[in-house]
């Protein structure tokens, strides 16, 4: 990587060695990434809420700990930035949603507790698309979060502020949530990791929802291990699961079935990320994986986002549906005919919706049945402009991680031709082989230029 | 019982004993049951569509088998009659709906197939309330199946032609479906067992869906060994299940933990069958059991037919799209109409009501954690004429079993002032308690009167 400080350098996973050897504490960590955020945020547009004191106390209690050998955890000290949806205790809870922004949550969300069972340092809640139903977040009540490569591009959604705050250095990794695409397409557009779990693996207890039956809450990280690691704790009840997570495994333990790359006829990928894919596919061949071209003909990308979409504009409206008659004009314009665009179908047309799309997941999943992963882009195109705006396909390639219920982990693949980050994703049968997959085979690009010092 | 046929009395678990003793054959049971299926059956209206030529050769092979000692089960020869919506292969499938009555199955539903494979005798199909949705089996297609109690009021619904024939002896067993009280009602209303297994015991492919998220495929007899019995064949893959259910527990192996009783207090219920509930709640209390009286305060028994009907419309609806565009007059007004209150809300109304029917589950399971089984009435009153028509509330009681997914069993109480059998439900954590609850407790009514030569 190539930040100049090593404290921010050191990510996720590389701070455990340096609060064990005493090099740096958690106090000390904690002050790098506030004076980042008090330098480098108000121009990038990640944090919305913050309560420093409390976060401040954390990272002293955090020091006490390893100071007498009593970590807690690997991420014990670590400062974790939590996307709006999910519930902090005292802090702001709305989905980037203006109707909820006085709205303070009275608990933590679980996975949030887990986190600070952890030994997680809160460093507070960042910005996202309002409701989570865009890839673009450029949020009418909390402004636009930049894209840490390019300014006056976006950081892609809806969990731009989480990806952008890890991609710059404004916190040692992120949760974020998927319900279509969500970790991973940011991810992809800032050049970090992006991990959405197996369905159900983090609770999605007090997140406000998009989809209840789609939503995940997934990790964001610069390595894939910092990506595991904040896994492993946010599922701390699964405590041997975790540690599988947790504990890289061996390059060879992963090559012992075929691969899958998607065969990209047809659909919709400009030439940097096919190029991405093809590279992503290169390498694994080099490293030992036969890698096998796949069409999924039974899985209809382009009709399994339509379906996500009603399905999710249904469940959202139903959600939101006492506060939208008692306050409509919290509610952005474009964020309730998105919405609309699901609720206001029929019934019988939202019935036929969970049916197809179920029936969509089985195609899909029986056709990966004689594979360990698949390789697909993560986006058909690296960041766009907001004056460009959204692309209509940018979940074309998330949404199957989804419907399938499938961990998928998005790992950069180098940069394009105008220093845009590109992305690949690794679909597996559990999170350790996605995971697994993207530690191996990614390109990381380091740190944004900008972003360095 | 009192047939006065012992090969009609034997019902269906005393068939075995018949058979091994050489007592009688399965082709000598199948004249029997066919001959009062030719005698009785144009004035009670069960049978719909029959191949008696295959039902015989049927027999026959059996016979055979049991000649020769290689019985494939304990129901090998037993006659069984499946309701309309389940696939026979060759004979009609059509769910009681006028637009599908042409359709021939080409393949027999997985839980007929198993039926075979057991050696069941499948004597034909029977009527059932149009689509599924309702319980007066007064259907505009295939006509009225008449109560072999009390000739002018209705067998109830759906499943009424499969309960009729159970009770008036014109097969031996049958087999139902229960939406939302679809095999149970019609059990109550005509003095025969009526088994809702735990979902998804009892495979429902190839059953045309009333509503796919809460359709069971379940089973009337005579006893609750006859419905055990024709379950354990019916699930026939989970086959150690199987042997469970089909084996008689002893009745002390029940009395483990405190049984809950349903507070009625408010609730639509007449006289007669609250005196058919306290019978059976004295009844297990002299046995030993420990009963206490449960309000289930969490699980609003008039909402959750509410949604259940909102989205048993919706998929019904959905499911039958095509044809509704193709053929709208091969539907009923009702039937129309039926969907439609579900199928024409909007979709945040159907995602709503998923949402809301999974939160008044899993209130109504947490309330009955601490207890063994729930008696509760089967419906509000017992059968109602035709003149009269459904009750509004004929599902009341019955909806919690489809929404918990536990099973119920619907068994007779004794007789009305005026000859209609009562029927008490027991709800229950696994089939076998529920099974035998309703076998410790039951008290039979023997056979309608007019049927009994």
């Amino acid at each position: 990587m190539s930040f100049t400080n090593p404290i921010i350098e050191a990510g996720l996973s590389g701070l455990t060695d340096l609060f064990a050897d005493r090099a740096v504490t958690p106090v000390e960590v904690f002050k790098s990434y506030q004076s980042r955020i008090d330098g480098l945020d108000g121009a990038l547009g990640c944090y919305v809420a913050q309560d420093t004191a409390a976060a401040e106390q954390a990272a002293h209690e955090s020091a006490e700990r390893w100071a007498r050998g009593a970590a807690l955890s690997m991420i014990d000290g670590a400062p974790i930035a939590v996307k709006a949806n999910i519930a902090v205790a005292g802090l702001p809870w709305h989905a980037g949603i203006g109707a909820f922004r006085d709205r303070i949550a009275e608990d933590d969300a679980p996975v949030v507790a887990q986190l600070r069972a952890a030994g997680a340092v809160i460093l507070g809640l960042v910005n996202m698309h309002e409701g989570a139903f865009g890839a673009l977040t450029d949020n009418p009540w909390f402004g636009r979060t930049q894209n840490p490569w390019k300014h006056g591009y976006s950081a892609g959604g809806s969990s731009g502020g989480s990806a952008a705050a890890v991609s710059a250095g404004l916190c040692a990794a992120a949760l974020g949530s998927d319900t279509l695409g969500s970790v991973r397409i940011p991810s992809g557009f800032t050049g970090v990791f992006g991990h959405k779990p197996t369905q159900g693996l983090i609770s999605t207890g007090d997140v406000i929802p998009m989809s209840w039956t789609l939503d995940h809450v997934g990790t964001h990280g610069r390595s894939a291990d910092d990506c595991a690691r904040l896994l492993a704790a946010a599922c701390g009840a699964e405590a041997e699961l975790a540690s599988e997570i947790a504990r890289p495994s061996p390059l060879e333990s992963l090559i012992d079935a075929p691969m899958a790359v998607l065969r990209l006829d047809g659909f919709p990928c400009d030439d940097a990320q096919k190029a991405a894919l093809a590279a992503a596919v290169a390498k694994a061949r080099r490293l030992g994986f036969e890698v096998e071209e796949v069409a999924l003909d039974g899985y209809d990308f382009q009709e399994a986002v339509r379906l996500g979409v009603i399905i999710s504009g249904a469940e959202s409206m139903a959600d939101h549906a006492a506060m939208l008659a008692q306050n409509p004009d919290g509610f952005s314009a474009e964020f309730r005919r998105n919405m609309a665009f699901g609720g206001e179908q029929t019934a019988a047309v939202l019935a036929g919706a969970y049916r197809d799309l179920a029936g969509l997941a089985e195609s899909a999943r029986a056709a990966l049945g004689a594979y360990q992963g698949l390789l697909l882009p993560t986006t058909p195109c690296a960041a766009y402009s907001f004056e460009a705006g959204q692309s209509p396909d940018v979940a074309f390639y998330t949404t199957l991680g989804n419907v399938v219920g499938l961990p998928a982990t998005a790992f950069p693949m180098g940069l394009s031709g105008d220093e845009l980050p590109l992305s690949v994703q690794a679909l597996a049968w559990d999170d350790e082989t996605s995971l697994g997959l993207a530690r191996a085979l990614a390109e990381p690009v380091g740190a944004p230029p900008n972003y360095r010092g």
